[in-house]
């Protein structure tokens, strides 16, 4: 284990025991600088199956980074000491579809046949860009990346099943070439853009009214370039409306031990 | 040397030799498949290194695959037994900028300090965005690809300055993110685009009338795709007036023993 990893390990594992404390439950953007921050769903194993062949079938929207064993509250492969049932600042419980509760604790719901999938974030390939240079319009904007329902299906499995929802990020024509390169060496956090610069081919009709997160403003030299999102996975897990499924509140990400560099393919 | 590269090397040098025996003059387009074909410029060596410089300054729109050492109309490094005063169907003879012959063979005006520059062609990604499935739409046609000029500005050596002259392709925005993965593994040989979408901010007014080649029909779901385009360095040749300087003819391309994959730098 080089410096950099171990530097990384223990700034993922400290910033986990203060949330774990209860001591922080807010957004997680910026915590522990360079480590995979990650989306959260939790299923039963009943499920599960038929989430993984959803979610390997649908690369692109919804990498899955580890799978945990059914009942177990720990994925070591992707952080140590993780807790999957306190290492989050904040939950949400759906049931059949319905949002019912909000905490920063899932102890109390915890069962034997619940498996966690933590799901590449956008934030690893965020913070690529922003070291290569280039402006991340939400990010300069202090606001929520805005994303979009699109007319594009994903490939269906077993229940699961719904539209892909993107992310816009508005960039230059040379920035937007320059993000292709830099996001296709990282497959495991969504990857190269799936669209660039014609929105209606989508089904989108409207940039200034995404479906989530907020508008941000788009430079008549700029081209609106849209990258598989993250979100995907949960809005297919609310429209399929499992028994039971748990997630992260929006912003309140898994930070692993991983590192992002270490996600690069090339 | 293995089987492939050895055909490749076999198929080239058959080509030059049908070419140095008079049987061949015309388009190379689809000679010797799978072999890089290299665009020519050829110089005294008085002004040699300040063109070296501006390629090495403008390697996108001058990727110089080799130098030939002055004098020396051999290049071993790119073609076994090949003649640079015969090996191309057709020259061009310029003059202090003027054309002033055109000819199959320059045997009568070699001399002791010209300097031979092949430069790469966009024939070389053009096979590899055909292989993997993407129409490149001039070919589709049967015409030129449409080549512009642009107001980015070559980084000027010595006397060798001009604007950068692109290549266009049309292609759904799904091929344009592919086309700049596929072309950015093969820098030698134009690159990455360099623009995408929004030929007005290169100064271009109306794609329907290009500078050089033909115009290509260009669909409602499709952006125009711009590559830096190996008609640069003649463009730039043209307008500085050397005092003698020899290319190819448009499309009769020097054929090489390189094999195009062998270029890919991925």
């Amino acid at each position: 284990m080089n410096a950099i990893t171990d530097l990384g390990s223990r700034t993922g594992l400290a910033e986990r025991l203060r949330i774990r404390s209860g001591a922080f439950a807010g957004q997680t953007s910026g915590l522990a600088p360079g480590n995979v921050q990650a989306n959260l769903a939790i299923l039963p194993a009943a499920l599960a199956g038929d989430f993984l062949r959803f979610a390997h079938a649908n690369p692109k929207p919804c990498p899955v980074l580890a799978v945990a064993e059914p009942g177990n509250p720990h994925i070591p492969a992707i952080g140590r000491d993780l807790d999957i049932r306190t290492d989050i600042p904040r939950y949400r419980v759906w049931r059949h579809g319905e949002l019912v509760e909000e905490c920063t604790d899932i102890s109390h719901l915890w069962r034997d046949d619940l498996v966690s999938f933590p799901i590449g974030c956008s934030f690893s390939f965020e913070e690529a860009l922003i070291e290569d240079g280039i402006e991340v319009r939400h990010i300069a904007c202090g606001s929520n990346v805005p994303m979009y329902r699109t007319n594009i299906a994903c490939t269906p499995a077993g229940i699961f099943r719904g539209p892909m929802v993107v992310s816009m990020r508005p960039m230059s024509p040379r920035d937007a070439i320059r993000a292709v390169q830099i996001t296709s060496r990282f497959p495991s956090v969504h990857g190269a853009p799936v669209h660039i610069g014609l929105p209606g081919l989508l089904g989108i009709k409207d940039l200034d009214k995404p479906d989530y997160g907020d508008p941000v403003p788009i430079g008549a030299n700029e081209l609106p370039v849209f990258w598989a999102c993250g979100v995907t996975p949960q809005a297919v897990i609310a429209e399929t409306k499992p028994e039971l499924c748990i997630t992260h509140a929006p912003g309140c990400m898994l930070i692993t031990d991983l590192r992002n560099s270490n996600l690069a393919a090339l």
